[in-house]
């Protein structure tokens, strides 16, 4: 019989146990189907991640052990659930092992809980000592690891664990046991350069061990973190095969002849061949578009489509179905609109133009053309008559008092229109803002601020250029019309919020702020050693004094989908109130 | 000579290290002037705690080095700070020894990194192993545990750890180590019965260790952390002597005559006795009043002053000298404006009325007469013509919409003026909501929940009432008329925002609303359990949805002071767009 391992790259939702089960059993047929003896889930599929909270409440723990057993398969599973704590410990992070006859057993809890960045687990899991095993799953014998469990022995961590699950498991296979795989269950987030991690993880941990590696990853959205998928194995010699990101399918990993491995989803007829990586090619896989070759795509796209499963996977597990956002003429909320009308569809979308007596004539037309192009439902909402009696409301404030006063009001009051076409149609409001402008307070907070999600609020502006023309070359190549016209991506950026105001007037040129802004913020350099690259000390200074003042909108910042390694929020918390 | 230990309890700003050494100097000039021949200062005081993602700045532990370098001090010194990472580790939460001659050394690192409800220190340090030392300490050799070191042996954590720190200490004597006694330096954060937990840890740690237990605690608010202070030391016996709740100063314990401890403080003249509790007394503590004895005292004073300390320091730390809110005539709006003016002083708080066509005749008269009794500045604007503006712009919307619609134009109008007087004066808005409010979602996002910090945000509604109650009372003790009118305790609560609309058309009664609510947050019990417990049963399930409904809200809310063990934020993380 073949060994073929299926490994489920499933896109579960946080606290959704009959339908993450449904899922996974919907894989599991397409895995036994293709021939599969065994299948390996996600970390955590039977909950979700991140559960966070809901792994406080033992009754929640319990229902996904229960959900587990109520899984039907055709071949023996392994997946990840939450496990109930021992006595006076926390739960732990775990693997099950459900056979054809619906038992459940626990086999390893995770060992290495990350606390850092996106991650929390040292507030939720008690951590496990002892290597995981599994005998007989489909006839294999296999060593178990979860997610973080592999990486300390790339040393691909920031600070490290007292052991090395990898080094564990190799001691154990040199004294007589004989594992034919390890496979690790993952539910390992997205950014950037992560695939490239991954696959490095994968090869030190199969070269070590002897055997191969297999690695089944979560895919999609929950809350603010993105899961890209790009599930994988790898050889001892350095040979992978890799899933394509961002959709959920099998990735069907053949032991006996490794270039036959294939890739399943449930939309396509037949099995893809997986993307094959030569060992020692590193040039691919830092990227990976929707549903399609990791090797294809380039990184503008793999943002493209991070934060558009982002958007869809946000709305569609809230059970919202529209969502309303402001559109300016600008360049952010030309590319919201079109990201939400990717990720939701043109009937789903609808865009409001909030004109100003400040407003340019190109502005509302550039506006009109994107949400003619993109088909949404478009409303044009003047701002003037309330403009002008909320300034005569506050005369003596937006006469004596700074010029932000007269601006702030302006936002704010599209803010409220915003907000109240979102509330009677029961839709959410997105906010426009990018990571570039929240990271210097250039954006009114309950003004232009507003909104459940923001898609671009962790992408610099420079990114945001590129993903409008990445966006433009796309409808091109579909043979559709640009949606985002040239003079929304060539004209200064501006607020319009003053006569003749340009967003370059209040902010050093988007190229130089967002190089000194990534470096802060990523790289977490020093002003010194920035200036030291050639930026102006001035300039450094003042943008790090800006970042340092604007963490109080941060704190009350809409959920923004992670494609960084330090976006705001659960990686970058700055104290608030105190002095620095 | 005698041997009397001064305890340092400190109010640090996050970040400000030389005023953190200056307070701290100015502490040990009163400790050296009583007689004190040592000194122990609080957990992490050079820094301040909570320091949160500066300690991921190699260069802010480097800083924190230098300035406990620059401390000169006439008495030898023990004290908290961040101490540098050692290869491939986190940073320590240390404990430096500062002597006369300036040399600073390290003498332990903490091993117990709490990782539950407001602490997060797994992310930021790498635990030590050993117990803590000091020899020659002003003469006398003592053991030495930072804060969460301590209540792994009175059992008062929500886990166990892997090691006991005081077994430890204890197991160094018994082995001939002679110590006259341990201490412990803290930042342990204030709730409603947290004092009463300090001296069981206390008392725990004096019994096994067979020698007295010092603990110094940090005072004061940092961010959304508030600190009781209330130092304290324990007697094998279970004798206890303690310092004061919410002010700076310093415990003088005297380890030859215990009950000679005194409590000195940078205002008074001369030293006043410290608390004495006997063996055995549990009645006590816990409770406190800003500077007042801590037996004398009842729960909703801490709180008041809990509350009170929170939002001034966060405005005086944060370099907001006046605030701003909305007065409806409600009792939080009236309630907030007391507590911003106790905190500030009258000249620093501005109260704004902002009636409707909605708003009674008899609202107006509440808020103006707590306005006027307050003696602050108050301004009247109604929004009467925006709000017909605004209605007429979004007249499909208000007239076919849900009534929410019209309702939260109103609240986000008022929200908008809030902010344009906040803007033009350099004012920080406060928000006036609470906790019950926040956790139903019957609030408005963007309108009432406007503000940079929610200083009842942990605070039931019925906790609201009660304070109100005790300032009235208070103002009458020192012959001044009450600020709140009686008509605003008695009154039914009303949004005002429909004809005649009073929060019970669409809330439970707040004392079953508050039980209910207290049971599903703080106690994290199960609908069923609570239904059991007498509460009708489609009640407690109406209040958990619109409890898990409305996360979304709370993602977005200002930080709150935190005076419960689970307050929303760190301590409340619902997956958000998750189904549950």
């Amino acid at each position: 019989m073949a060994r073929k391992i299926a490994l489920l790259q499933l896109n579960p939702t946080v606290g959704d146990l009959a339908g993450n089960v449904k899922r996974l059993e919907t894989l599991l047929v397409l895995a036994a189907d293709a021939g599969a003896v065994a299948a390996v889930a996600t970390e955590l599929a039977i909950s979700g991640y991140p559960p966070r909270d809901l792994l406080l409440q033992d009754d929640f723990i319990s229902a996904c052990i229960e959900a587990a057993g109520t899984i039907s398969t055709p071949i023996p599973l392994l997946v990840g659930s939450p496990v109930p704590r021992k006595p006076r410990q926390l739960p732990g992070n775990g693997a099950l092992r459900i056979d054809y006859d619906g038992a459940v057993r626990e086999v390893t809890r995770k060992q290495l809980l990350p606390t850092y960045e996106v991650f929390d687990e040292a507030r939720y899991f008690s951590p496990d000592s002892r290597p995981g095993i599994v005998r007989g799953l489909g006839g294999l014998d296999l060593g178990v690891t979860i997610c973080e469990d592999a990486w300390q022995h790339a040393g691909l961590v920031p600070s490290d664990y007292q052991t090395d699950p990898i080094e564990q498991l190799a001691a154990w296979t040199g004294q007589g046991v004989e594992l034919v795989a390890t496979v690790n269950l993952s539910s390992s987030p997205f950014h950037a350069t992560k695939q490239s991690s991954r696959l490095t993880v994968a090869r030190a941990a199969a070269q070590t061990l002897g055997h191969p590696f297999l690695l089944a990853n979560q895919v999609g959205g929950n809350d603010d973190l993105l899961f890209d998928g790009h599930s994988l194995a790898a050889l001892p010699g350095g040979e992978v095969v890799s899933a394509p990101g961002w959709v959920e399918g099998v990735l069907l990993v053949d032991l006996d002849d490794f270039s036959a491995s294939v890739w399943i989803t449930e939309e396509s007829s037949s099995a893809d061949a997986a993307d094959f990586i030569a060992a020692g090619d590193e040039q691919i896989i830092e990227s990976g578009v929707e549903g399609e070759s990791a090797k294809a795509v380039d990184s503008v796209h793999d943002l493209l489509s991070a934060v558009t499963i982002g958007l869809r996977d946000y709305c569609h597990k809230s059970g919202l179905s529209k969502v309303v956002l402001g559109m300016s003429g600008g360049i952010d909320s030309a590319v919201a609109a079109c990201l939400a009308t990717r990720a939701l569809g043109q009937d789903s979308v609808i865009g409001i133009s909030m004109p100003s007596r400040h407003s340019s004539q190109h502005s509302k037309d550039d506006a009109e053309a994107t949400a003619m192009a993109l088909g949404i439902e478009y409303l044009e909402l003047s701002i003037e008559e309330l403009h002008e009696v909320a300034e005569k409301r506050l005369n003596t404030e937006v006469s004596e008092g700074p010029p932000m006063v007269g601006e702030n009001i302006q936002a704010r009051l599209r803010g409220l229109l915003v907000m109240g076409i979102a509330n009677s149609r029961s839709a959410m409001a997105i906010a426009t803002g990018n990571k570039s402008e929240l990271a210097q307070g250039y954006c009114t907070l309950y003004g232009d601020m507003n909104g459940g999600y923001a898609p671009l609020g962790d992408l610099y502006k420079t990114q945001v250029y590129e993903l409008a023309r990445a966006i433009n070359v796309d409808a091109e190549s579909m043979g559709n019309p640009p949606p985002i016209t040239e003079s929304t991506i060539t004209k200064p950026p501006s607020a319009e919020l003053a006569p003749d105001q340009v967003d370059q007037d209040s902010l050093p040129p988007y190229a130089t702020l967002d190089a000194i802004l990534h470096a802060l913020i990523e790289d977490m350099a020093s002003p010194e050693s920035i200036a030291a690259q050639g930026y102006d000390e001035d300039t450094v200074a003042w943008v790090e004094g800006k970042l340092n003042a604007s963490e109080h909108k941060r704190w009350q910042m809409p959920p923004a989908p992670r494609v960084s390694e330090r976006a705001f929020g659960q990686g970058w918390r700055q104290p608030l109130a105190a002095k620095r």
